[in-house]
């Protein structure tokens, strides 16, 4: 026994299980806080994450991780806890109290006015706001530290190792096999999904829903699905994995993929070793690699072929009388229309890229200097010209939409799109692995597919990097090449192309 | 500004919060925690009340709350958050550390040994841990230190400065008024009830008490109410106070009378002052306090004839066909039978206090040594035929029935009946200053009342003691007649005495 490990995961324990009660809260806040619970809450949550922040930046804490950086006699999980608890407490080291505190008062005020912006449709009321979080974020950059790139500083914080140079390459793909494709898709006839739009009572949403997680592999033993007025999964140990959903009576399109996204993720959690709970080891890679989990379940499963075939006739029986005349076929060709919008969350597999790409260009251009905050909705709509076809109205349905930006995250866009290549390669390995799946796909049959990205995936918590474990379970590094086979053959079916 | 008296109050608050966020997980593991989340939560029960007690028991904090006892300079608000908070305090650290761990030990075994002596009927199970437990509380009471009997130095923690000699008296009261009456009215032929147990539809009831509560004045803004296996009231804050129910779809009487209960505890709680939110200024009294606030409503208010004269029509529209025969008069003597049962939670409001009495009896005699375990299941049967004329079949409906004593709670059974008798000497101050009280209850204004106790009890939290708050209130001490009034009144009129 090292005495020194031992005592520095016991107390990566104890900071972790305080966050994870902060998670209870924070989950509460979400799902059951009476609206006036608003105020003992926020002291509730500051109050523990100060004592947390306490605890981990304390000297002695510190120290103790330093020099375990240096033992050689640790196993490849000590070492990963080890190198991973001192990369995320390495990272806040760097920063003066002053400067967290003044980043902090940025993100406050730069929330308040984006809310207000948003509401009021002024961009100006925002952008003296977005322009001092710009600078404070370069600042936080050249604290950090790059080679390349300021940006590569800020992604740096949720895809550890990703660089700009990289991400430059994969939009570039998308760039030049994307756009050609998705014109392509925009030319043909829309597909009817017109049966989404009818009365569904709740209960049997919920219920249907509730189905399809459970037979994804879902423990409701080690989890619960409430309804919240955003659909989110929070983990706060693999044996409680929550996941809420949100609904429309008239639109049954909006709970379905939400809790098959949401129950990918959770599957994540659920899936971590219990052995390792509260190190790193039991903690997610990466967003890009939580993210492939819940895109995986939500479009590469859920918005199969096969998927429906099997779910179908289960789907008629939550709602006689409403889908009869329905086809698996049809509701397949319904739940993957392609069109261009101008909002992000409602976005089709495919066009949600060029959303993302039009992010990530702008804000890489903020932090580089060459595009500067007042130019930003003109560059903005001219994106959505460019690349999705259409003229965007407002702001407030523009640049305003998401508040990324206001909450200081600048860097976190390109994760979602990361997620979906990631996705695309994972469902490609996994088919190599499993040549039965589709059939199992077709029969219902999706605890295989679980084991398998149990076994490849979740387990593994942070001991492989992302790219590590993209290389150890699909044989090369992210190819966005996987994703677009998956793109091209799934569309050209759907839209004769 | 007294900065010391600031610094006191900062820090008693930052507990303060420590402590509501463990009741938060609290709530959430009696209401929403998967079954597999037990480990986690303990893991950050205990992690949290550690950090809260260390802070609790840090020296400088200790010497900072002994300074401000001599600091004549503090109004009456300050002078009660530093006395109260050094009481607590002051409790705690008479006992060494070996002291907790070995209560918390035999308590902990105690526990098990009494769930498994309940479910096999064998008290030989439970007794030699009952006596070990005995023996610790013996120790505790020696540590706290008292005057005449150890047993008052175990009730001090939960009601202070009650003391066997009151006690005594109050349940001579019992005895020499209330069991003769009991008699008179056990004679009589029984009230019919039959009507509870028809089948009524969960939603139906819980929504039926929602409004209930609501119109008592239980505000939802700051609460919510839950289905819970069992039914309790936490108050994380005034703003943030919720309450959970239990039900049975074949029996009315489950829900109705435990939610105007908890609703009760909720109002009082809900009724604290903001201002003082942290400190003993913004916390009860004592158990005995918050217990009549939680009898008043349940007993004095929704068992009365008043009360169901206004609700009984709006129950019955909850419920159509169900209770449409059913008069104010028959439901209000339903739900005020009385009979001789052998479970102290399933009691009438009169047969209730000889299940506290007989409680109270044993476990003083245990403490004064004139009572040895293994005499206990004799005196407990003797005393349940001697006072409720019944035969105990078991001791797991008999001595085993309740959770107190196996979690080292001795000392606490007394307060539900001081809650009763409390509750009746309020009601007949409200009475007194609300001429039209029951006139108002009749037609369904409950509001006034509400507004009464909020004056009179609730806003002042711990500023006053129990016996002060009961003399300001009502003009005397704690004084059984009021109960017995109210009951000879009630009784004599339902049973046609």
């Amino acid at each position: 026994m090292n005495q020194k490990y031992e005592d520095f995961a016991a107390q990566a324990k104890k900071i972790s299980t305080i966050y994870s009660a902060t998670g209870v809260l924070g989950w509460d806040q979400e799902v059951n806080m009476p609206a006036n619970g608003a105020s003992l809450r926020s002291d509730q949550l500051s109050i523990l994450s100060g004592i947390a922040h306490e605890l981990r930046t304390d000297q002695k804490y510190v120290d103790l991780i330093q020099s375990l950086l240096e033992d050689k006699t640790l196993n490849e999980v000590e070492k990963c806890n080890v190198r991973e608890t001192w990369r995320s407490i390495d990272r806040g080291r760097k920063f003066s109290k002053e400067f967290v505190e003044n980043l902090s008062k940025v993100i406050s005020e730069s929330f308040a006015a984006w809310h207000q912006a948003k509401a009021e449709n002024k961009f100006e009321i925002f952008a003296p706001h977005l322009e001092k979080l710009v600078a404070i974020k370069k600042e936080e950059a050249d604290i950090v530290g790059y080679k390349d790139h300021p940006y590569d500083a800020l992604i740096d914080d949720y895809e550890p190792g990703t660089t700009v140079a990289e991400i430059d390459i994969l939009f570039e793909d998308v760039k030049n096999q994307l756009v050609d494709f998705t014109k392509q898709i925009l030319t043909k006839p829309k597909t009817n999904d017109s049966f989404f739009y009818q009365e569904f009572p709740h209960e049997d949403q919920r219920d249907f829903c509730k189905q399809l997680v459970t037979e994804m592999g879902y423990d409701f033993k080690s989890g619960r699905m409430d309804l919240a007025p955003h659909p989110f999964c929070i983990g706060f140990y693999p044996q409680d994995t929550r996941i809420t959903y949100r609904y429309k009576t008239k639109d049954l399109s909006e709970i379905i993929w939400s809790v098959t996204h949401e129950g990918g993720h959770a599957l994540y959690e659920q899936g971590m070793k219990m052995e390792f709970v509260g190190l790193p080891a039991a903690g997610a890679v990466s967003l890009a690699i939580h993210e492939s989990q819940s895109r995986l379940w939500e479009n590469n499963v859920s918005r199969s072929k096969e998927y429906w075939q099997h779910y179908m006739p289960v789907l008629q029986k939550y709602f006689p009388g409403k889908l009869d005349n329905v086809t698996p076929l049809d509701f397949y060709k319904a739940c993957n229309k392609v069109e261009s919008s101008l909002i992000r969350t409602n976005a089709d597999e495919i066009t949600y890229h060029f959303h993302i790409m039009i992010r990530y260009g702008i804000e890489k251009r903020l932090m580089d200097g060459t595009l500067s905050v007042n130019d930003l909705p003109k560059v903005w709509n001219e994106s959505y010209k460019n690349y999705l076809g259409i003229d965007v109205p407002s702001d407030s349905e523009g640049c305003l939409q998401d508040v990324h930006w206001a909450h200081g995250s600048i860097g976190y866009f390109p994760t979602y799109s990361l997620g979906s290549f990631y996705a695309a390669q994972f469902f490609d390995a996994a088919k190599r692995d499993m040549p039965n799946l589709k059939q199992d796909i077709m029969e219902g049959k999706l605890l295989g597919l679980r084991e398998w990205l149990r076994d490849n995936i979740h387990q593994h918590g942070m001991i492989f990097t992302a790219d590590q474990l993209c290389k150890r379970v699909t044989g090369e590094s992210l190819n966005f090449s996987h994703f677009m086979n998956y793109a091209k053959e799934k569309y050209t079916d759907i839209y004769s192309l």
